[in-house]
């Protein structure tokens, strides 16, 4: 994989040109493209500026995320060849920046669950997982050192988890959502793919002008880590939780303080809601593409928000009513346990086999209603190879401990 | 003016057909546009569903919320002939109810504070207000029943008010702003303006799925009424105090509760962090805008975009704090009073002379940002015939509330 801040440490020390660093990703594009299909589309001769703090760095573009200089179509042919006005906030900082927005990536059908036909880079025959399946792929591909993508419900961490990279969903509101397509106000979040915690670090305290996101330069100690199994939900596959377990064990081994830590019932209570949220805002956002092109949406997504036309607004409020109190207790419970971070599954089991599904969000979803910051960090692979991953979650707006964490976390994988 | 009840009263009882309703607009239209300047563009030859709850009624579309069949130039000439490919969530909502969004109106540049070329239909030579200032002009000169409008300090209640017209500014949330041009996402609020605050109830019960909000049939009873002047700003001029004494003599009068109650230092201090917040989202928000077409920004917003790169992310976290403590007094403050609502002024004083000022904000920027229902309603006028408002104002989520005591005040203000 291209790690961001090694092509930018090469950059810094003049030997490499950014020009250099962003024919990197050409090249290595040409080669593993056509085998992944993880673009829908790229510039063909990018304007590479010569400065800036992430000059060389090419980005790839989930394709719900507005480009002014390359189409945007949503993953859904209601959007084919279509070009928005304005880049998306997000990617107009990113060039700000001195990066190279240079391809749009590909995306489920508005960042739902229809699959793409996007590979799996590590496990040919298996889903990459989705919605961001193209920026999650691109970097495990060693295409590009950044990707951009969204979460909803499980779309950054799940992804990532599948194809072995790392992914980020900072704290919501953290990295603005103008110019991304809406599917639900609530949970939208954007986030970061790259190949490994310290370039997601680098690149989330750049673009939101955060310094103190980035990695210290010295050693940040070691967390007190709650290990959380979601005990409300169906139980994970053995394999992952092995991963988890090793996980714990070489965190503890290595001096981190460990606790088993149940979730309380106001969190299994609201991860049971995250769809009712979800989906009454959903029939908001889509409500144009519903009433208009109801015939050419996925076909998963065609009879889910046939589904969400029923959800009422005396629902949805309770709903949100439950979601608020599980966010007002969580302060509390990192302060019962005495946590800095939440140590659990990125997802049920490795990457399904085929195409037909993106996987299981049930490790995700009640993370993003939280709007807590969250990292999963690859932590080994199946006896048949696919990666695993595990998560590490923080307090809401605590994203350089969670950052610092999986830093940590990450360390021990590499001991493995 | 258009009542959009009284419309769909005669097209309920079969006097009017929703073909001959959207013609009343347009004849008015045809009267009234050329001098007062409200519209930007419209359907010509629009299409009117024959059913709906809505049916016959023609909206008119701020222009910063997209429409796919009229462009959407956000009063800027960035997006001169620019056209969405969707409807804001809203606008289709609106179509699906059978209304027809047969005009966008005009509105300052990304709603910000760069004056509009729209009269004042109350009286020429005076501003009607902005951001919204089409919808609320296109109300006030009854070319429209019915107009939507943004608020993120002060551009849904202040125009309303310098116009004569009811303008409601609901809970934050209740309206999806997807579709519509963000400035500011903590702030950026969906409004309605209408002839009457039952127009408006109507509308909005309609467009939200909430039956509750609309009015009840029953007399609603007479409210709590506490009286707020803002003691932490610049005093209002004396002819709009004495219209606010008026109306809460009236009220006293008709058997409402009064009370003086004094805002506590809290709010004061989130008032004062309202730009803030603002500022340092409208920098992202609109980076592209500025980072490639700062020239064609408006003479207003583009040296206050200049200096909202300043704005650090330190400063913001600490304003968005307090707002939150604001936030979570503001119960305590109506219960404390015993109150249903507040009532306090729309604008410190009537629409002032000339078009080079929208006017002033102080009385709307605090209520945004707390994200409370406010209604505004007439409540006479000055010596020289410029219209005056109140504002009702209720706890978040408490829209019925302050839609049943905007009426208990509209009705006071008929009697007068």
């Amino acid at each position: 994989m291209l790690s961001l801040l090694s092509l930018r440490g090469r950059i810094d020390a003049g030997s490499l040109t950014p020009r250099a660093a962003i024919a990197l990703c050409e090249t290595a594009i040409a080669e593993r493209e056509p085998e992944i299909g993880a673009l829908v589309g790229r510039q063909t001769d990018p304007i590479v500026p010569e400065r800036g703090p992430l000059a060389g760095i090419a980005v790839g573009v989930k394709d719900i995320l507005d480009t002014a200089d390359l189409p945007t179509q949503m993953g859904s042919p209601i959007y084919a060849g279509w070009r928005p006005r304005a880049d998306a906030a997000v990617v107009s900082r990113l060039k700000r920046l001195g990066a190279v927005p240079l391809a749009k990536t590909t995306t489920t059908a508005f960042a739902f669950l229809d699959p793409t036909e996007t590979r799996n880079p590590r496990r040919p025959g298996h889903t990459p997982g989705g919605s961001s399946a193209g920026s999650a792929a691109a970097v495990a591909a060693g295409m590009l050192p950044l990707a951009l993508g969204t979460q909803t419900g499980g779309s950054v961490i799940r992804p990532a988890a599948y194809c072995g990279v790392v992914g980020m969903k900072p704290s919501f509101g953290l990295l603005p959502t103008v110019g991304m397509k809406c599917f639900s106000w609530t949970l939208d979040t954007l986030g970061l793919f790259t190949a490994g915690v310290a370039d997601a670090a680098h690149a989330l305290a750049l673009m939101t002008g955060r310094p103190g996101l980035d990695l210290p330069a010295t050693d940040p100690g070691r967390p007190r880590i709650g290990l959380v199994l979601q005990d409300f939900c169906a139980p994970a596959e053995p394999e992952a939780l092995d991963a988890l377990a090793r996980v714990a064990a070489a965190a503890e081994a290595a001096g981190a303080r460990l606790r088993d830590v149940a979730l309380p019932a106001i969190l299994a209570e609201a991860f049971g809601l995250h769809g009712t949220i979800q989906d009454f805002e959903a029939a908001q956002s889509l409500d144009w593409e519903y009433a208009t092109h109801r015939a050419d949406l996925g076909p998963l997504l065609r009879p889910h928000l046939d589904a969400a036309q029923a959800v009422t607004a005396q629902a949805y409020e309770a709903s949100l009513k439950v979601a608020r109190r599980a966010r007002e207790h969580l302060p509390d419970l990192f302060a019962e346990h005495d946590l800095d971070v939440i140590l659990t599954l990125s997802a049920p089991g490795p990457a399904p086999e085929g195409y037909a599904s993106t996987g299981d969000s049930r490790f995700n979803r009640l993370w993003t209603l939280m709007g807590v910051p969250c990292v999963t960090v690859p932590a080994g692979s199946t006896g048949t190879g696919l990666p695993l991953g595990v998560q590490v979650i923080a307090r809401l707006g605590d994203d350089a401990r969670a950052l610092r964490a999986a830093r940590f976390v990450e360390t021990l994988a590499h001991r493995d």
